[in-house]
């Protein structure tokens, strides 16, 4: 990596790697958790990381590269954190952080979005940018619904 | 962890541990980068760094348990994550991937501090609440510090 072209290109790839680790991972939180606003939460978010990932794929097309991810070490960890509350945590600890865990994850793509968005806006990949920033709302709202959730869950 | 309060000392615990554990790789990102800015932003939050250590020794004090540290998944794999781009990256491309991954960083911790807060609200532990938001306060000064710094060099 030495452009910035290369910088976006690799940190695409790692983001694309992360939104497929997600969509294996959130079933196994669904299933965790017992909320039903919450399971719906997760249903929901990982139709729409579905969407995304295809989303990402109009992204590399737009550099005229083929899609592929790259390990993704910081979504390994923030997964393995969830999948550890998950082993060690009963009722409402288990609710409350698995929540806190899934808006940890949601807060690292937005910063990985957000950052896309701005390289891309300095490449003069307008389409581009354009994409990520609706990647990067979709991922707000979540974040959002999550919060609403944990203050609604922990306060009933 | 079965109540909302072993969730609230465990994470703390986690983010005790992330907090020491960026202290340890701060220096590393620091030297590797070349941008004055930038440099400074990262000693500069390295002292703020230190100080929200000892705030979080408070946060321990207010639920009369002893401050340490427990393994954070999900920093560890965010400070590999930075650690690779110093490895793999030169020129542009490293200045604008080391900001773009200790955004991932302070974002973390946003969700975080965040959650803790919300929480610690939650447990009627105001100490506790203000002590967290004022840190959090610090996290979203640094991170939009480092969107500054983002701008201005990539399109410097």
């Amino acid at each position: 990596m030495k452009t910035l072209a290369d910088a976006f290109e690799h940190t695409l790839k790692d983001i694309y790697y992360a939104e497929k680790a997600i969509l294996k991972a959130g079933p196994k939180a669904e299933k965790a958790v017992k909320t039903a606003d919450l399971k719906k939460a997760i249903s929901d978010h990982m139709a729409e990381t579905k969407e995304q990932v295809k989303m990402l794929e109009g992204v590399f097309a737009t550099i005229d590269v083929k899609p592929a991810g790259e390990k993704c070490d910081a979504i390994e960890g923030l997964i393995k954190e969830c999948e550890g509350i998950i082993e060690d945590a009963q009722g409402e600890a288990l609710e409350a952080a698995v929540i806190g865990a899934l808006q940890a994850i949601e807060h690292y793509e937005i910063a990985r979005y957000g950052t896309l968005r701005e390289w891309a806006n300095t490449l003069g990949n307008t389409e581009a940018a354009d994409q990520l920033g609706r990647i990067l709302d979709m991922e707000k709202a979540a974040n959002n619904k999550l919060t609403g959730i944990a203050v609604s869950t922990i306060n009933g």
